[in-house]
């Protein structure tokens, strides 16, 4: 690959939005999102791709196949970061698709399929809700639900704008994202790429702890039903279940508030939020049970808990992964196959078309911070991978498998 | 005792500040506070003691001795309530004062030493700090701390005031309150009586736990250094030992706080407050010994401690715990010795005098809340048991003993 155009498109389109302090802040509908956006269209444009940005600013561009009717094969990540992001979660994949297309362009005079590149708007999470140009694409944000079109409003969005943003995915073969990988798996075992078999799905609950507040001198030890204490010990027993799953599940206590939260007081009532992440949703549904039986055994305290979100897991296509991992093989670099914990666009792509993703590592595992970084090398790795997938699915479909 | 009489004052002045949900809300220099001052101290006159409201609206009801030259008991309670508190926390040790001294003038002709019924304003926590009456009485506040001066002047006071609302402690034999346990102790045992051996102390200490905010998907459990998880290990074991030391020590974590708090994030940093009380000053020291060996143990976090408040145990006079306790045994009632859990008037008179305190039992241990209750057959057998204490110290002082 052309590392150094990688490398200066990354820094000159991924940086925009780039603070003194080094975070970068390229939110949706932000003049730093428009700016970052012109300068791809232009990287676009002079990379031999037709351009067009639709109406929720989700940006396109276009390499023709040279056969026809085969269909279109999508690339790309997200060109919006979170607050205080870094320089690498989402551009990256909009950079390694670009130059994907424009080596494709040059070296492949024969192309069964349309190559797309995508750069979606809001990804993160977001007031629109997380994946919005992706959603938007595929037809999946429900614009009926109550007070959404206020707040599309806000960002300057009308009904038809969401609307006109739909893609025709009839022709859709797939979609390929190269994404760093925001965990620390690759980085802590030295290897240089991640095969994605699926995303996680997501569940989380609202779990209430009913005490009893009282004075904290005068109520002895076993008089207590102390909310605190109580919920403690169910978040220590949640993080050894999790434990005993390896790498097929998390489970998270992120939230937590106390009441009445006063130091001269037994602690009343406590309330929390568990998030449990898994590829298997049936597992996520047998730890919730597991973690309910361990709430039962806790004495002096009432547990109630609450469903609040429920995302199910997507799977990865079989064909986008076996053209990954053959690219792999044939890189020499270490690599494996692995579910990514975060949501990705692939997520809404997944209810229209086959996906596939590519992880190369985060050093530390750290994301969303401008402390996010991969090496240059390792860029270089996954783009080249994406590439050598492409040429695989190339030939299969030129040959009509 | 005339059970009738401490009813009906118990109502009327106690009542004051009682709305329609029958929560108490008598705050200090409030107009409940000034309305049932009023009725105190028509209360004591027509009881026969000379009366005064002091500078910082503690009250004052004397009945002088019959012999000169011993000195002055004191007896009494506070007349503020928390906020929506009940009708027996304060206004009980009051009523009992009075009316002991009220049946003293009429039983007994010889008095060994001026009966002083003190009502204090403030000893609920507010702005210028619990047991603030007393603390004024006793010279015990610090008139000179940064901004106090201001806060005591949102409460219309003057550095004279309080100057002025100083005691002449040097005659001063002890103090004697009733008190509504506002524990569960003598209500579980079925016991009517307790007998204060001491106040416990207080230590608090801020514990911050710093561990590593990172992606809740991404992040797989081994790789994580969760605040949250690490917190509730620690509590935990606190919880644990705390229960090792039976009712000499309670231990808890009433005030929490996680950081960032955001249901995808593992948590990176929490904080909270771990309050201590106990009558052995040394047993405190050695429990947060073993906290902190504790935490060293817990791995993934970094565990901080920085002292916030230490306030050091009480111990009742021995003489006056002699002398309850002698008309515990004649009463035929069932009684403990016990330490208060909760601070009062005593933590400050203790400084300048001997003090003893006697305990009726609180219904489920439930106080600070309309729901504090106590029959009035206990209430009867404290005011009882307090009086005859009075009687034994009168024969003793009448004796030169």
């Amino acid at each position: 690959m052309d590392l150094n155009a990688i490398r200066e498109h990354l820094l000159d389109i991924g940086g925009v939005g780039r603070g003194e302090d080094g975070a970068v802040n390229r939110l949706l509908f932000t003049q730093e999102y428009d700016r970052a956006a012109e300068k791809l269209m232009e990287y676009m444009h002079q990379s031999g791709l037709v351009v067009r940005r639709d109406s929720v600013g989700n940006l396109h561009g276009v390499l023709p196949a040279t056969e026809s009717g085969t269909g279109t094969l999508y690339l790309g990540s997200h060109l919006d970061t979170v607050r205080d992001g870094g320089l690498y979660d989402g551009a990256l994949g909009i950079i390694a698709g670009v130059e994907c297309v424009r080596r494709f362009a040059r070296e492949q005079p024969q192309r069964a399929f349309d190559l797309h590149v995508l750069a979606t708007n809001g990804e993160e999470g977001n007031d629109l809700g997380g994946t919005f140009g992706s959603r938007c694409m595929m037809g999946l944000v429900d614009l009926d639900q109550p007070g959404y079109l206020d707040i599309a409003a806000r960002f300057g969005l009308s009904r038809e704008d969401m609307e006109n943003a739909r893609l025709d995915t009839s022709d859709a073969l797939g979609y390929l994202e190269l994404h760093i990988e925001q965990g620390k798996t690759l980085d802590e075992a030295g290897e240089d790429l991640g095969v994605v078999t699926g995303i996680v799905g997501l569940r989380r609950w609202q779990i209430s702890v009913l005490g009893e507040a009282n004075h904290a001198g005068t109520t002895m030890m076993e008089f207590r039903h102390d909310a605190m204490v109580a919920a403690s010990k169910l978040i220590v027993r949640i993080d050894t279940m999790a434990r005993e799953y390896g790498h097929d599940l998390v489970a998270t206590v992120g939230k937590f508030e106390l009441f009445p939260n006063s130091a001269p007081v037994v602690p009343g009532r406590a309330e929390m939020v568990l998030e449990v992440r898994s590829r298997d949703d049936a597992r996520m549904t047998a730890f919730f049970e597991r973690v309910k039986a361990a709430a039962a055994e806790i004495p002096e305290v009432e547990f109630r808990f609450a469903p609040i979100v429920a995302k199910a897991p997507v799977q990865c296509d079989e064909r986008l992964i076996a053209a990954l991992e053959r690219a792999c093989r044939s890189s020499g670099l270490r690599w494996r196959e692995m579910a990514s914990g975060a949501t990705h666009d692939g997520n809404a792509f997944a209810m229209k078309m086959p996906i596939g993703m590519l992880f190369v590592p985060s050093r530390g595992g750290i994301s969303h911070n401008k402390k996010e970084f991969t090496t240059w090398e390792q860029i270089g790795s996954g783009v080249e991978t994406l590439y050598q997938a492409l040429l695989e699915l190339n030939r299969q479909y030129m040959e009509g498998v």
